[in-house]
């Protein structure tokens, strides 16, 4: 074991308020205790090597080394407390390549998952969060209490900025708040970006005139970051009050230069992708630390997960990630992977269920993560068998028998497109 | 299974030339057939939802309808090829959204990694690639033939501007051609992003007098978009020819919008944090998915692993990832996941190895990659006992020796500097 990895364990140290506290779940690798492990992490994550190096001077290590102040073999649980002087405030890159940086490669690790980060109040303070968060977004829609729903375009890609607008059209009359891209839809040869947003906010109007209701676009900007900036400018002119952005395949620069922009848009994040990394429960990151991660670089929606959908997500981390980015303080749950958290001026993100979800499935997602959501459903929508109004409609009466507590057969046999939909899927 | 994801598979069908082929591995999930696991994968990452529905037209399936051509249990190797028209030119995000998308969370899949992807004509011809390339870097270093040698300043943080400007002018004095700032070093509170560079550059144009050799400094300038632009033309003002950027931390909407700007700057990109996503051979994306992403997107300088360092990383695959990034024309390799591909324009990106390396592991390295290549050492320079001229001088002697091909401890003989290291680390 090298003499650089050392001295970084103290188990009486209890962090500082200013500390930066970040919990890793590892399993050491070959030639390796636990402990050196330990230490190999809290090394490489801040001012250590490999070797032992004759240009670090002790005044460094005492002002900058971190701490491991918890490390449980059995668990495989570690915290460590960094200085704050570690960080560069309002770079969260800089943030990530130290703390979910090299250290994923190191042959001293096995496996390692970064699962949660709780950030000190001079840190919080340096981001701007969501400009509009869960509040703003329900005055803008004019809905106060009920979850939101919201639909993909399906198909996912093929259709022409006309048929698109038609589809989207049918949601919104058949109740849909929000109608969405999908992840890939960009600017296509077939499907023009300016001529797709032009052709579906003129029916978003129509739906507006004929439903009495508030209704909204979410647009796909995903692009490098000159040209996503060029759309969301064009969708603030053209009165869209949303973008939607993939945030992994983006990435944080791009991303919290776009809040940084403080265009008046709604940020809605996509996180296409993110299993890649956090699916693993023993390697990578959690969506629990992407989701804070979005929070403060001021996303004002995210997706989630769904529990009950197409995508892998259990149902106790998913309540715990809708937690996380809706309350203002978060108490530490050893058993979850929560750490403290007070969210201080940062206002809380709407959490966003999406992926294989159509009505059978509203009343148990409600129960799980009570009304403030946005339910999206594409292929629960566009797969009814009466069409895209029919199905817009079956959501939004699972939504409101959900709401009354009423069981959704029962409802059901007042309410044709839902019955349909529950034998179709239920 | 859902109809929704039946009729991709397609054995007999040979990718057009238009065609984007991508290579993935797969381990079914639980209740899946391998054949259904596969058939969920092209249709997600493409057109097609779990459930049949009533917006999809048969034209648009006929045209947009991805092709699995190779599928194999026993190996779970799967080949797509994909109609071009599913992308987007030149949006790495758009296409990292389609095929390293959803794809990862879904039920029907237990691992998925994408191996590898086959860009056509088409699509490499939208991007820039690198601006400079091997023969630019070679020319702006009058470097023509010898590996590159390059330090990191350590300790990693901690360093005042001039601590930080030192440790760079004892490296280059002692031989070093290039120096670079650690992953998560840009602007701290105690080593101002400015200062530093004003203060490092004095020194690169003192060691050049000296040396009568040319000298680069690559300074990290990892931040959101406006801040990171900010800074690389400070840097280009200042007379410096090189910008680092933290790729995997920083992302791709705002990676291939530095290299869009333009701006006269070699791009070294460092890839601190892929191994939460590329360590696993079962789940994820590879690093040579990464590397090719890199070439087209224009950095000039990619690290791709030691092979012989302290992180993870085979010397078969970086060798792969060595020859995929440097060469005009790739051959395909069944077993090496080396899908065929053709860069056309795109000029050939420097492979960098970094990471545990010193005097004593160069020979290997040369042998392994060719000279081609920049060595990068930090704590292999920083931690040798005479100090950071002298590890730069040893560093410079390996590689000399390696060239000549005279073994290092005959070398050593006459060249005190490599002795101590070789008596150090050998």
């Amino acid at each position: 074991m090298n003499k650089s990895y050392s001295g970084y364990i103290c188990q009486d140290y209890k962090p500082r308020q200013d500390d930066l506290v970040a919990e890793f779940f590892l399993e050491k690798g070959r030639g390796a205790s636990f402990a050196e492990a330990c230490q190999a992490i809290a090394s490489e994550s801040s001012i250590g090597t490999w070797t032992e190096i004759l240009t670090m001077k002790p005044e460094i290590a005492e002002r900058l080394s971190p701490k491991i102040f918890s490390l449980n073999y059995s668990s495989g649980i570690v915290k460590i407390a960094y200085p704050i002087a570690l960080f560069e405030k309002g770079n969260i890159p800089q943030l990530l390549s130290s703390i979910a940086g090299n250290i994923f490669g190191m042959k001293e690790v096995k496996n390692l998952r970064l699962e949660d980060i709780d950030f000190p109040a001079e840190y919080v303070s340096s981001f701007k969060g969501p400009k509009f968060g869960i509040e703003g977004i329900r005055k803008i829609l004019r809905v106060p209490h009920r979850p939101l729903l919201g639909t993909i375009i399906k198909p996912k890609l093929g259709l022409s900025p006309e048929g698109h607008a038609q589809v989207a059209f049918d949601a919104w009359i058949g109740g849909c708040d929000l109608v969405k891209d999908d992840e890939n839809l960009t600017s296509m040869a077939f499907n023009n970006f300016e001529k797709r947003v032009k052709a579906t906010l003129a029916m978003r109007n129509s739906a507006e005139k004929i439903t009495g209701e508030r209704k909204a676009y979410m647009a796909n900007i995903t692009a490098p970051y000159k040209e996503m900036l060029k759309r969301a400018k064009f969708l603030k002119k053209q009165g869209c009050e949303y973008a939607m952005v993939d945030i992994v395949s983006v990435g944080w620069s791009a991303l919290q230069e776009l809040r940084n922009e403080n265009l008046g848009l709604i940020l809605h994040g996509h996180r296409a992708g993110h299993a890649a990394f956090t699916r693993n429960p023993k390697h990578g990151i959690s969506m629990l630390a992407i989701a804070k991660l979005c929070r403060l670089a001021g996303l004002d929606q995210l997706h989630i997960g769904a529990i009950f959908g197409k995508m892998e997500g259990k149902r106790f981390e998913v309540k715990k990630i809708g937690e996380e980015i809706e309350h203002k303080i978060v108490h530490k749950d050893f058993g979850g992977h929560v750490l403290a958290e007070n969210w201080l001026n940062i206002k809380p993100m709407l959490a966003v269920c999406s992926g294989g979800l159509h009505p059978a499935k509203v009343p148990l997602l409600l129960k799980a993560l009570g009304n403030d959501i946005v339910i999206q459903a594409g292929g629960g929508v566009s797969g009814h068998k009466g069409g895209v109004i029919a199905g817009a409609k079956a959501m939004r009466q699972a939504i409101d028998a959900a709401m009354n507590e009423i069981p959704l057969k029962v409802y059901a046999k007042m309410h044709d497109e839902l019955r349909t939909a529950l034998e179709q899927w239920g």
